[in-house]
């Protein structure tokens, strides 16, 4: 009987954002996910229920049989569970982790097949994300495992890439400028607007915007207001409008400095 | 004969990014743009010539006769040239600004009807914007000019209010976090992504997913990312890769602090 690429059974080794929004959409394209591993009872039976998988809290009652391991969890968890993950399991068994952050040969000397599985992407357990558009790097010990891998996201997504350590190392740094610093200038001006009164979604249409402009003009060639022209009449008074926030206002400083001197 | 709003005759003071394009978009609902003055002959005649306006590089040779004069300068020459803008027009014209920054009353003294229009939007000149969805702010020295300026702004977006200086000096703030902060964040990554030789559209889908993802979710509770979970780790390996850019390796460190700081 001819197998596809979906009957390899898979094991979620976390529960949280990425490992929920992944592991639902491997079970959405027909993936067997045969168990869920969470340290809390919670996070662990509220994914397996979403995915028709066993659950557990213990690492040495994680299924021996599995083709293949995906874990996500925090980096900093990540390797001291790391002997225990790879524990007892088949000598074909593929590991991967999902992180951005850290380099596959963690993985070295502990187990023969290993490797990453990188969709890079922000993730929260309230809103599922189309998965179609997001990239995936791969990274894997083998060709082989390279091409199954290669194979699971491609079930889910048409931009899968290999990168190198190095590579995905510096993607997930510009990811968190890109991401993460971009969404808290969003909840900065939230904090604005609620000290004003005023609602956020009157700012949508510029986020939406500021965001659709970068994928026809390069951003600094995007980029407007103030800091750019140095308009020092307006940097000034809203320096002096954030007096009674000193963190904010050194962000505006520097930022509106950073702005003047790499854009122009 | 009944006139319509479209029959208000405009001048354009500016030829800039939000001048052409709020010119270029009145000028297709069907206004009549009567003249563009912008101190360069080139910007001048280009806005002139795609909404089929007279134009002129001298401040004493603007239209008398006009009905609505929209001002759209940088802050700074606007206060120089306030003067010369106002001399010798009719009693009735109404004079606007279109700054966010610029309290109403810089107008006072100087002419009888005046006020602000303000669309809070990015704008560049090599890409046109919907103004459909833009939210417009309108502050006038009486409520028949508020009313013209609300009818007017009416034909372009559904998204009309009024707002008082304060209150669009609060927007306006919040605005450069929202855009001109963002788009820098797109400016680094933009730039750590050439120095590794990655495309910088590999971002694309990241940066609107951390759009979408705050029509759902409070920014807040939209946060990912090593500043939140504040993972050390990750965070001091990010700083030394970092070490040769003093600048953004200061950034890096004070808005993950922040990120920690705020959103916990």
């Amino acid at each position: 009987m001819k197998r596809s690429i979906e009957d390899t059974p898979i094991v979620f080794i976390g529960a949280g954002n990425l490992a929920t929004n992944l592991a639902k959409a491997l079970y959405r394209k027909g993936f067997r996910i045969v168990q869920v591993y969470s340290r809390t009872e919670e996070s662990a039976r509220t994914l397996a229920e979403e995915v028709e998988a066993e659950f557990t809290t213990h690492l040495e009652e994680l299924n021996s049989f599995s083709r293949l391991y995906i874990v996500s969890l925090k980096d900093s968890a990540f390797e001291e569970l790391l002997p225990s993950i790879v524990a007892n399991k088949r000598k074909e068994a593929l590991f991967v982790h999902t992180a951005g952050s850290i380099p596959m040969n963690i993985w070295e000397g502990r187990t023969e097949h290993y490797g990453v599985f990188y969709p890079m992407q922000t993730f929260s357990k309230q809103r599922e994300v189309d998965f179609s558009e997001i990239p995936f790097f791969i990274e894997a010990s083998t060709s082989e495992d390279a091409e199954l891998l290669k194979a699971v996201a491609a079930t889910l997504s048409e931009r899968v890439y290999e990168a190198d350590s190095e590579q995905r190392k510096s993607l997930h740094l510009a990811a968190v400028f890109t991401c993460n610093f971009t969404n808290h200038m969003y909840a900065l001006a939230a904090e604005l607007l609620k000290k004003y009164d005023l609602p956020f979604d009157v700012m949508l249409p510029l986020i939406d915007e500021t965001a659709r402009k970068v994928h026809q003009l390069e951003p600094k060639d995007a980029q407007t207001g103030p800091a750019i022209r140095y308009d020092a009449n307006v940097i000034d008074n809203h320096l002096s409008m954030l007096a009674d926030d000193p963190e904010m206002q050194k962000l505006y400083e520097l930022i509106s400095r950073s702005i003047h001197n790499r854009t122009n």
